[in-house]
């Protein structure tokens, strides 16, 4: 097997969640596995110098009608969430947490928060609701709970974002196949195509 | 022949490049007829309160690659400009003109200056520039060196960009199918499935 795929997102990202329900099985056909890396994209938007989509006039319209559309059109469930965007640091540290226990169980936590998110209209800025999304999943809620306050998976997220940012993400999703980075959910036929011929 | 296809796009922009050489053809396979708009991307700027992507760091080198990229997936030939990006009125002006007099010359001229911008390297922002390009078509020059001055052409440049606007128009491409927007060169797939199917 090549080397690992690394799937850079935030949380509160519309097509990062497109991403999750496909990037694992796309990359499984090519006998790749896909390492999943939150981040904070907030972080990198003091960077790269950029806004939010709902942030920009005339775009913020166009966006929620090219997300339905989109979802549409791979059967992707969505219901746009009441508060857009959120902070998605409870999200992060949960997964992290998680993640250096089991990754599978991390990825199912992941999945679990985007769908609470983008399906369910929860709030995932808020540490009470992750917590009863990981114990949803079989987590025990006391871990789960002094988890989100420990102060080295705190430092863990941090770290996490710093190293996206050294390198050069930006996006959500943010797709980086041996060097070669892909940003966006509209990159999938080229990540595709890169997959089946090493690029071109 | 159902409604024209709205084709909006701003000259100095590489995506809208990649649209140019695609559009008529994939639509015809529909019997649709396509209507090309250029418009002044930069007044649209100030309302969204964006920026072109060159201006945001992180976000120009991925676009470089992107862009040399997706020319190569589409051989779609690429030289990418040195100066980038640029105004492009006179593009503009030259294009409306020889549009109220023949629509399918109108096109000839703006591939041949989107090939001159981002084939040939030449400074497409310069009237001379815009006059040479004109010329090399069959058209007269002194009538496109007359037109580049006239007032009611230049007011009509105006009059597209402010009706642009108003149909909420803000990127390039930037494609309207019977009142679905598409925006981006990345939506030809979602463009080509509406087309073939009515929507979804």
């Amino acid at each position: 097997m090549s080397t690992p795929i690394d799937f850079y997102f935030d949380f509160s990202s519309p097509y990062g969640y497109f991403a999750s329900t496909q990037i694992d099985q796309l990359a499984k056909q090519y006998n790749r596995e896909v390492v999943w890396r939150p981040y904070l994209m907030g972080a990198v938007f003091k960077i790269t110098k950029r806004q939010p989509l709902v942030q920009h006039p005339l775009v913020d319209e166009y966006s929620a009608r090219d997300i339905a559309r989109t979802a549409r059109l791979h059967d992707i469930p969505i219901k746009f969430p009441s508060k857009f965007p959120v902070m998605s640091v409870a999200p992060c540290r949960a997964f992290y947490w998680l993640d250096n226990q089991d990754g599978d169980k991390a990825k199912q936590l992941a999945l679990a928060i985007y769908n609470a998110y983008f399906v369910e209209d929860k709030d995932i800025s808020n540490s009470d609701i992750i917590v009863e999304i990981a114990t949803s999943i079989g987590t025990d809620r006391g871990a789960i709970q002094t988890a989100l306050q420990d102060q080295s998976v705190k430092d863990k997220v941090r770290e996490e974002t710093d190293k996206a940012i050294e390198h050069k993400v930006f996006g959500s999703p943010y797709i980086i196949i041996d060097d070669e980075p892909f940003w966006g959910f509209d990159r999938f036929d080229q990540i595709e195509r890169w997959l089946e011929t090493g690029g071109w």
